[in-house]
This record gives structure tokens, C-alpha cells and sequence, in this order.
């Protein structure tokens, strides 16, 4: 937790200079176990989708901390990229989500494809305090406010007959495929969307259809990366910044 | 398992042009249940520090699994670094570990560090046969057989002050680091060596050392990121292939 993160219901007071929280959970251990924090403490703080500042200890127990806030700073400049990523497997769907967020995605759109199992789709870790939870701690992690926007798509062909094709409209519009595929573009803060597969891969017929939609095939190189590994190499190679 | 690799030990015969193996285990259960392998079913097969191939089953059951294999094709080109690492938590100690190993990263220094808990260096995921553990898993992932060499090394100043010089020396030597940092140089093939420090970084003084052996320290961007996650940007940017 690189950085304490509040909301709306945990503001107790608001004057034009400072915000009062109050802090409990997850963040008062943290504050107590990690931070050691004491009256007059200094602490990094970010408002939920708003700027960073810093935070100063009013009063700390084990019930509840208390903190004065000032808020200054804009969060990190998001990557300009929609990720379109095949649902991962439940054991893997947490780490990706909260590495995807830390990373700095803000639009990542969850899809059906062959290789992914139907009964993928009613793992818990679905459910929105489950996504919310993941996304908070890859937000915790890099030091950013604004939360991931993730769109749930179970049918894969109207997504890719109804919706990519704007979504891929005026952008770099790239699927990771290691097959009769163009080497990696030059890194760039142009505009993009990028799909990446399950494990296994898209299968032709997939690859057609995100192709129709706008889509050229991209690779990164000759070695089969696991997605989240996938995910960050092509970011990091794609993007000037992370 | 996207590669089945095997050993010398599991070798059974040897002709000029196959070799018959026998496996159990792990890659037999994986036969099994994800192949569904039979008799004269074909699958990619790799000899432990040698070529890469394929191999016929010719007798299958719960017992033994008997393939002959022939071998034609080098292993992926390994990343031309050395990886200096600030030893992890024993909790992601098994996760890095794989990912380096799939990502073709040849020579690892696990190295002490201020921020490193002297606990660590006991954890039972240090143990040789836990680290094969991890680095065959990370070949079989990303189809390569060359395992990769990891040097244990507790004590930072011997290290920096009389290994690490030589191991700089004619290379491109660099030191991940967020602060008065260099961008991070472009893509290139060169013969490099990269540390990156553990959570919380490198303390003044180390970043001293470091330097002093000759590395320059660059930075990817703003965010902080997860070690493993860290690693895979740093070696994604600066290395053309993955």
C-alpha cells in the first residue's frame, strides 16, 4: 500500500483547504502495523478518482485514524489504451485485474472466446466488490486515483461485429498473435486497443473476425508468455511510460 | 506444459536418430488429462539443456508413459543479461522465479539488500530443488530447455565492491531507480546487466555501490510497480525480443 486511498463516506469533514477523514479496516492496520502512525504522522493520500496530496494524523487508535488532508497533485497520466483481454482462468483473474490496474489501463473490456471455459463466467471473483477490491490494490500499489472502467462481454461475435469495430475506430488497433504476425510497433502514446487471447490463444476463426473489425496481428517475440506476463511486456513495449 | 522436457534419467535408449524416454509424474498425469495422449500421439519435446523436438508415444498408462523422440531444433535465443535481484519475500519468491526462467533470462543474482529480511535467505523456496522446481516449470511455459544459472550471494558490499565491477565490465550496466534517473536506454541486443532492487528500492548507499561498480540507474515511469511486474517492463523495453 503505497498509498492510502479515500472516498466520499469516509470524509467526515470538508473546510476549502482540507478534507477530515476518517479511516478504519484494511488502512487503519496498515497505518498501525506498517507506517507505525502517530498523531502529526505524514502520509501519501489520494482521493478515489481525484488528485493526490498528503495527509497528516489528527488522532489514531485501534478503532479508527483520523487525518487532515490536502490534495495538490494530478494522478499518473493513464495509458491511452482499451485492453480487450479473453477471461482469464479464476486462479489468475485477480492478479491480472490488480496488475492491469497498477499498470495504468483505465478501459479493459473482459470477453468470451473459445478456449475460455463457460464456467469461467460465475467465478466470484466477478462480482463488482470482488473487481473493486483488485482494482483499489493495483491503484494502492502505483500511486494512481482512477479506477479501471471493466466491461463484461459474454457473447464474443456481436462484441465483434457490433462494438469493436468503433472501438477500434482512429487507433492503433493491434491483436498479440504469434502467427503470420508484423514484429511489435514502435512505442507511442498514439491511441490504442489491444486484444490479447487466452491461454491457447485465439482461434482462427477468432483472429478473422478481430481482424474484419480493424485489427492487425502483432507479435513480441518467439517465447508462449502467461497473460499477465503477456500483458505487461506488451505495454511496456507498446508505451513510452508504465 | 506447453513443452515436455526431460532428462537424462529418463532416458531408456538411444539410437542415431531417436531417443526412447520414460516419463512419470507430473508430465505423465499432464499426458493424460490434458492431452488425452495415446499411442502415436505427437507432442513437442525438449531435452533438458539441449534441442528442442518432437516425440511419439508409443505405449501409454497410469504408470509409464514411453515416447521416442527426435531432436532438431536449437532453443530460443537466450536474453543476452545478467539479472542482479534484491532477494524477494519468500511469498513471491516462486512467481519470480518461474517468470524469469520464462523469460529467457540465463544468469540471476539473488543478492542482500538493507530492505531484504535476513529471514528470507531461509525460506525452503531457496532449497536447489525448489528453484529447479520453478525454473523448469518457467521453460515448459515458454518452450525453451536451457536452464537458467542463479547464484545466492548474502552479503551486499563483497558483492558489489568485488564481483560485481568485473561483471559490468564491457557491458551495458544499469540499475532500475525512480530517482534522477536516466530514461531508460533504447532496445537493443548488446550484452547488458540490470539490478533492481526489492520493495521499497535500493537505500542511498546501495545506489552508491552501485554506480561505483559502474551501473547507471534508468527508470520506465512514474508508477511503482510490483517486483515481478518490474521486471518483465524493465526487460520487455530493453530487449527487442521476449
Amino acid at each position: 500500500m503505497n498509498l492510502i486511498i479515500f472516498s466520499e463516506k469516509d470524509v467526515i469533514a470538508n473546510t476549502a483547504s482540507t478534507v477530515r477523514i476518517q479511516l478504519g479496516g484494511r488502512q487503519l492496520d496498515h497505518l498501525l502495523s506498517v507506517h507505525k502512525a502517530e498523531p502529526n504522522s505524514i502520509l501519501r493520500v489520494g482521493q478515489l478518482n481525484g488528485k493526490l496530496g498528503q495527509g497528516r494524523v489528527v488522532s489514531i487508535n485501534e478503532q479508527a485514524a483520523m487525518l487532515d488532508v490536502t490534495l495538490h497533485q494530478a494522478p499518473p497520466t493513464p495509458l491511452p489504451l482499451t485492453l480487450v483481454l479473453a477471461l482469464p482462468r479464476p486462479k489468475m483473474m485477480r492478479r491480472i485485474i490488480n496488475s492491469i490496474s497498477m499498470l495504468g489501463v483505465k478501459d479493459l473490456y473482459l470477453i468470451h472466446s473459445y478456449r475460455v471455459d463457460k464456467s469461467y463466467w460465475s467465478t466470484p471473483f466477478l462480482q463488482p466488490e470482488a473487481l473493486h477490491e483488485q482494482l483499489l490494490l493495483g491503484l494502492e500499489q502505483s500511486i494512481d486515483t482512477q479506477l479501471p472502467n471493466i466491461h463484461l462481454r459474454k457473447r464474443f461475435k456481436p462484441f465483434v461485429e457490433d462494438e469493436l469495430p468503433l472501438l477500434c475506430s482512429n487507433k492503433r488497433a493491434m491483436v498479440a498473435h504469434p502467427y503470420n504476425a508484423q514484429p511489435c510497433p514502435p512505442s507511442s502514446l498514439e491511441e490504442s486497443i489491444l486484444a490479447i487471447g487466452p491461454e491457447g490463444g485465439f482461434i482462427p476463426y477468432e483472429i478473422d473476425k478481430l481482424q474484419e473489425a480493424g485489427m492487425q496481428t502483432i507479435e513480441i517475440g518467439q517465447r508462449i508468455l502467461r497473460v499477465e506476463t503477456a500483458v505487461t511486456a506488451l505495454l511496456s513495449r507498446l508505451f513510452p511510460v508504465i
